[in-house]
């Protein structure tokens, strides 16, 4: 098979071990796989004559964009052809007055925005890895973001797909501007994680840039007064775009990675407000009220372009800065109820102290996404064990509190063993009849999701 | 197999013909296929039962509601069982904090917001037969409605469906909280036109009553001009709930059933704003400068709760009030680009007066939704085929404008043969597949949608 691509894709068809090393893993860094080969496709043709060939051998392919997949999702489980679409990273076109953009599924989810700023519109949907994190892989995953509390996932924003499936089938999934008709097959390819085929072009839908943006910090004395906060807020009928907590382990590692400079507290919240400019300033003096009934220390409130980035830049960077406090850290990612996110940080916190590991937490609270970082030193012996077990027993918690496994990050390599805890045996089969539908010999991203683990 | 459910269902096991007769038509008159039998199911338990019954004997089954579907959706075709859903008709619940209630297939439309209304909530899709059309049948043919247009459709308010698939399985599509994972079944659940199963109990979003709410009614000289006025509307950056027009024969038709006392004039444009105070009031001054620019003989505006539901009483009766112009009708459902809606009508206007066929235009000029409404006598020789044939042009106007065959009527019965137009034979496959593996017999609904015509 290899032989057959050789002479179209030349150097770029990769299966020196050097070479497919760096393939073998993504931002999940404790799993490990490597590809039997890695082609660096530079057009959908492409695309479609591998997955052709793939389909005619039997042998399983996967997807990558940048390998920022926090669940192992560009992983090349037991082998087979990683196809980086990387190259195809073009926004095709922008369509101001229908407000949508027609990309490539390797364009970077910033270049969109950036694209469609000079008309005054931009893509929603924004993943703290969203300099670097490509449309494709956002499309797989359901990408939400900071913002994705008002805005919607990555399925809200996409219009339409043009996808090749696991048998190098061509398909155009949904529409551009027309409204739907039958069943969603374009819903069910997003956030399927790689099993339905790939993407070889998206359309977009793009939205207008606020006329006014308005960042508030707030800091509080414990991570119950911010939770606090965030209820009061829902309850007063405010709707921010979005809202975020982090606590002191957090705020440290942002502060000593890309410095944004934020009050000294034990817990922060950023609300962030949008929308017309008489409506932002009167939800504004609203908010300003509610941060203060809720116990809020210093609060700092801008709408200044590059102070409002640089609290952003320390929230969004808050993953990697935790790189600053400890060798190795997990990433969870679990979503609760909003009324009970208190409950589940305090037993998050208990949880952490009875296994001597340190937890920080950044998270979405406006929708109840978790992401609780677990601190630790790989290279003392156990440590990995005890960090995955005190990962799993959050987990377990959030379905307890009857929420989610995955708020964004997705099931993966990672949560396959988990899916039952959320779904019935008739659940789980009813998806896997239909990816076997589309994949009866499970090529596309084999070993992923619906895999029993 | 009725001999085995007799026992249970009693009378409410229908077979003799006259009882069967009037399941043999929905709103779509034009079809008729009397059932082998009809249950009036009270409760879940008796829908598995029934839908296990006819897996075991491969019979085929539909599930109905008030039968209103306008494409036949409820037809049995072929015969089979008929599963009448509207004794399933309770609020099971309404949770205020997470704002959403939980209800069963067989609930009226309207009757979801009466129940969230002491909350100060409603729900939001609201197609014109709102007061009758049942919960179930607005996820399978996934309704809109003239609200739509900022509000989205029932896929957007539907989050989690308890559903009997049909082998049988009871299967949880979707959540009612959490954010989502994995393939969007309960995407292609809605929308899907009753192919893959039938919902037990829906999960539904509730909003909050807007503060303001503000009606403006418009007449126009041409449709052309009230065309020109929702373009400048949302060129100016307003997004309306809902933006509507009639033409002079769906007005007259309107006056002469509900009697709302429109301006007369030969095009009238209903505009919706909704939202905070504030921000109602200043749309509403932009709204009408915007209306008189655009050269709109008398307007009126008004926040009266009274006068707003007249006017769309006026709006909503206008397809059954055409029966006062004309013996029969047929009433289209096409989607063109909002952009060419005005080339859309003066071509629909050209193809009537060709035809000699008198039709009136209703439609949801903002989303691009054309209602046009074919007058004519069946007792004419003649005229029926004429009818459609005019119909069916007008659809494949639609397709060549770059639109769709079907806003939110559906595919159903009617309109299996122009799906061919819209997607192409790999896309439509995918769908099958898809289908078959979930109802590999095709009990579901047999004969609709997805069936070759």
């Amino acid at each position: 098979m290899l032989d057959d691509l050789r002479p179209r894709l030349g150097r770029r068809l990769l299966t020196g071990p050097a070479e497919l090393a760096v393939f073998g893993c993504d931002a999940l860094t404790a799993f490990y796989e490597r590809p039997a080969a890695v082609v660096l496709v530079e057009s959908a043709d492409e695309v479609v004559a591998v997955v052709r060939a793939c389909h005619r051998e039997g042998v399983p392919f996967v997807a990558r964009g940048s390998g920022t997949s926090l669940s192992g999702g560009s992983l090349p489980i037991g082998g087979g052809v990683v196809i980086a679409l990387n190259r195809l990273d073009r926004v095709l076109s922008v369509d101001p007055d229908a407000r949508t953009a027609v990309v490539e599924p390797g364009v970077i989810n910033l270049d969109v925005s950036r694209a469609a700023l000079p008309h005054g519109l931009m893509y929603c949907p924004d993943p703290s890895s969203q300099s670097v994190c490509t449309i494709g892989g956002n499309l797989a995953f359901n990408s939400g973001g900071a913002h994705c509390l008002r805005h919607g996932m990555t399925a809200n924003h996409v219009l339409g797909i043009r996808a090749v499936l696991p048998d190098g089938e061509l398909v155009e999934l949904g529409g551009d501007s027309v409204e739907p008709l039958g069943p969603d097959v374009a819903g069910m390819f997003c956030g399927s994680e790689g099993l339905f085929g790939i993407a070889l072009e998206v359309t977009v839908r793009l939205v207008a840039v606020a006329e006014a943006t308005h960042t508030a910090l707030a800091v509080y004395d414990s991570l119950e007064q911010a939770g606090d906060a965030v209820a009061r807020i829902v309850a007063a009928g405010l709707l921010p775009v979005a809202m975020e907590i982090m606590d002191a382990l957090a705020i440290e590692a942002a502060e000593a990675s890309v410095k944004p400079n934020y009050p000294k507290g034990a817990a922060l919240l950023i609300v962030e407000l949008e929308g017309e400019r008489g409506v932002v300033d009167a939800d504004a003096a609203a908010l300003r009220e509610l941060l203060r009934a809720s116990g809020a220390g210093e609060v700092v409130a801008t709408e200044d372009p590059d102070a409002r980035a640089l609290i952003w830049k320390g929230r969004k960077s808050a993953f990697s800065a935790v790189g600053w406090l400890a060798p190795d850290y997990i990433v969870q990612d679990g979503v609760v109820p909003r009324t009970r996110l208190g409950e589940a940080l305090a037993e998050i916190g208990r949880m952490g102290a009875a296994a001597g590991i340190r937890v920080a937490n950044v998270f979405h609270a406006g929708d109840g996404n978790l992401h609780p970082l677990i601190l630790f030193d790989g290279r003392e012996p156990g440590m990995l064990e005890r960090a995955e077990a005190l990962a799993g027993d959050i987990l377990r918690l959030c379905i307890r509190l009857g929420g989610s496994i995955t708020g964004e990050h997705g099931v993966g390599v990672e949560k396959r063993e988990y899916l039952p805890l959320m779904f019935t045996p008739a659940d789980l089969e009813l998806m896997r009849r239909l990816r076997r539908a589309v994949d009866p010999a499970e090529l596309a991203n084999r070993g992923k999701m619906l895999a029993v683990a």
